[in-house]
């Protein structure tokens, strides 16, 4: 049996054939909508993410399978003190499959070692988020053909952002990766990602400050937000804001194919204008994180066998 | 695409087709179990609303159909400072069609001009409530087989019950209906409605102090809630309160066929021994909700196409 | 119509065939994937309980059926003032059958009053929680092939926990049971279940102050929490509470077809190295739950008619 705890654990080519099946589903959903008839999906949700949670359900729900589980922590069994590992052993009775978001760090991975179901990580605490990285990468897939061959800016705040770690992770297993890390220098991405993912991994990287001075390289952008509260003072934060939220002005510098995401809620990160922008693919990447979640639920569920490797 | 905001969006013609269509299921409920197969409900309760919440998942699931969604704000990626514009756009890649409430008035009709997917208003502060207006003009229509030509008092809080307004707007539509407004001087109906919905229509409106005055010409009669709250002085509310309760004594001197509705939760505005009367009709209206948000759902999907006009 | 609202609602015989047919549900899940399609269950938990609640949603969703509620008082109506009666007779309008969960003891009696579709309490207050009394019966049947003929330890808080009592009441009615109520003195099983179940019952019982000393006697051990907050003083406490964590060397001296039970959730009663035991039956206790609901919902909604007498 197998979970999806840290975005590495599907090696290149199960990821790849992981996509490959969600662009399948995109693409045909009809030929899906029974493959999980009688099944059930356990969404086991400690901390509230509705946006994650419902993508989840409506994968669940599209395969024809059927949703039970919980949204905050204050509704559910562990406000009488019982571990994540016996939550995992009685769900198992109940579900097929769980996804399980939890605010500590590491509680999927003891989870799924207890679990008798496969145990997706929804979100763990400022850990991993696996499931947003694979939809992060089907963007991009789908967009452009092919994953590698691309130079991609990482915008906002690099140095809390998960989902940008992750990406960066993900990223430098394919080839010909450019990264330009744009953000002000109290949030520059931390140094275990330069030292121990980007440099060991060969590719290129560039920092800047503002996105202006790299807009017209990038084939990517991939917008984070940045919280006022990050700042040490106001008054860097009142200087600095403007160069990290994306205009339409902006982007007239850019290329005509770039690929513009956001793992979402956007607040004021993005100018509502650049919605009607077609580079603007942040809605269409959240429509396509059901696609994926869809076909991860058939891989672990062991109904798309050739998926992951035995 | 069409949308339901506001209880008048939809013209005389379209509201009798649908009233007829929710009907039509009430007769006969197997022929509609299947039409929503594979189809996704999404209730997004920015505010709590148990009764509209599981009215609008009954039906979505009695038609076959299955629902995701969150019954609270806290619960909601609007916590984390999201737009209403943006959840539905998101909830677009999700769902086929949402059921939106929320506390602030006109939410709902900003979230339709973003939406992708068809969205009903399922109640937005004090203001609109239209799948209550339906339902209660289907409980006048299926009890006395016309909307038209009747008499109707409206007891209680008629300053701020949104439901008595909404229905006193749809009600002015159909021919020969008088209406009686049954409230203390506090609560009165307010001027716009007598001025601006009432008097241009050329109905006949009347006012009353106390039900018993009025309840032998009474064809239906509509209570609401009078809340201790909405007094100046206490003293008020002590001589009054007896006079807006609904006992079996009132009712002595109504017509045998009077037909009583209640928008619910019922808190004592109605003696619990009127609920044996077989006039007591306000937990079938209750019921018949359900039809009619099935006969919206079809209706709004495109699944009974001659309901709405192209 | 029958509800189920106290542990001994179902005569022995009814107890008998709703057992087997859990039974028959667990060893042959597939038949019974249609039973209840279009048919819905409404999950009302006033007060919140992620397992029994999930238990209750797996069991319905596992019979081909559908799901609607809320999982606790706060977004529900009765936040409005609303009686429990009132719920009911609005649910039955949206769904087929109930779970009721209410802090209020009788609550569920009150409710089924008034229902239209049938009531199972989910668990009032301190009183009662019937499925699982018929989990613990069916857990106990499974394993040993019959329910009487045993002597079973009952362990930890005996004064406070229902589920205990339930569990005598019910076991009484079966044939040579010897019980061993195993408890500080502080949380001895009350007066009443002494003096008004067991010593008119017939059945041998004996008390014990600790674990160790009955353990070689005992056929089934059912564990539950002693809270530190229900002792007079952290003294008695810190002394005894060891006597009441079942560990692998406690077991040394028991039966080896001991059958361990717990209603969970466990929070520090059970050490975790008693899991690999394979007399450990708590999680497959949990498991054995759904299929105890799946019958019982067949039983109540008379798709198994021959269950309950008419």
């Amino acid at each position: 049996m197998r979970h999806l705890i840290d975005p590495l654990d599907f090696n290149m080519q199960e990821t790849g054939r992981l996509l490959k099946l969600a662009g399948g589903i995109s693409d045909r959903p009809r030929e899906y909508a029974h493959c999980c008839d009688g099944k059930i999906l356990a969404t086991l949700f400690f901390e509230p993410s509705t946006r994650t949670r419902l993508s989840f359900e409506s994968a669940m729900l599209r395969l024809g399978g059927q949703v039970l589980g919980f949204s905050s922590a204050g509704s559910s069994s562990a406000a009488k003190g019982e571990s994540v590992a016996d939550t995992l052993r009685m769900i198992s009775g109940y579900a097929d499959i769980a996804a399980l978001r939890h605010f500590k760090e590491g509680a999927p991975f003891v989870a799924a070692r207890y679990s008798k179901i496969p145990v997706v990580n929804a979100g763990d605490g400022g850990h991993q988020h696996p499931t947003q990285t694979l939809t992060d990468l089907f963007t991009i897939l789908r967009r452009r053909g092919e994953i590698g061959n691309l130079t991609i800016g990482l915008c906002g705040d690099l140095k809390f952002g998960r989902t940008v770690h992750s990406l960066i992770k993900s990223l430098v297993r394919y080839e010909n990766v450019r990264f330009v890390l744009i953000s002000p220098e109290e949030l520059r991405a931390p140094g275990y990602i330069v030292k121990e993912v980007l440099t060991p991994s060969g590719h290129s990287f560039t920092e800047a400050r503002r996105i202006e001075e790299v807009m017209p390289e990038l084939d990517v952008l991939y917008m984070t937000r940045v919280q006022r509260e990050r700042f040490f003072n106001e008054e860097d934060y009142v200087r600095l804001k403007d160069s990290y939220i994306l205009t339409p002005e902006k982007l007239k510098s850019a290329k005509k194919d770039l690929v513009i995401m956001h793992p979402l809620p956007r607040v004021n990160e993005i100018d509502q204008r650049v919605d009607e922008d077609p580079r603007a693919l942040y809605f269409e990447q959240a429509r396509g994180g059901v696609f994926v979640r869809m076909a991860l639920i058939l891989a672990l569920l062991g109904l798309e066998p050739e998926v992951l490797d035995p």
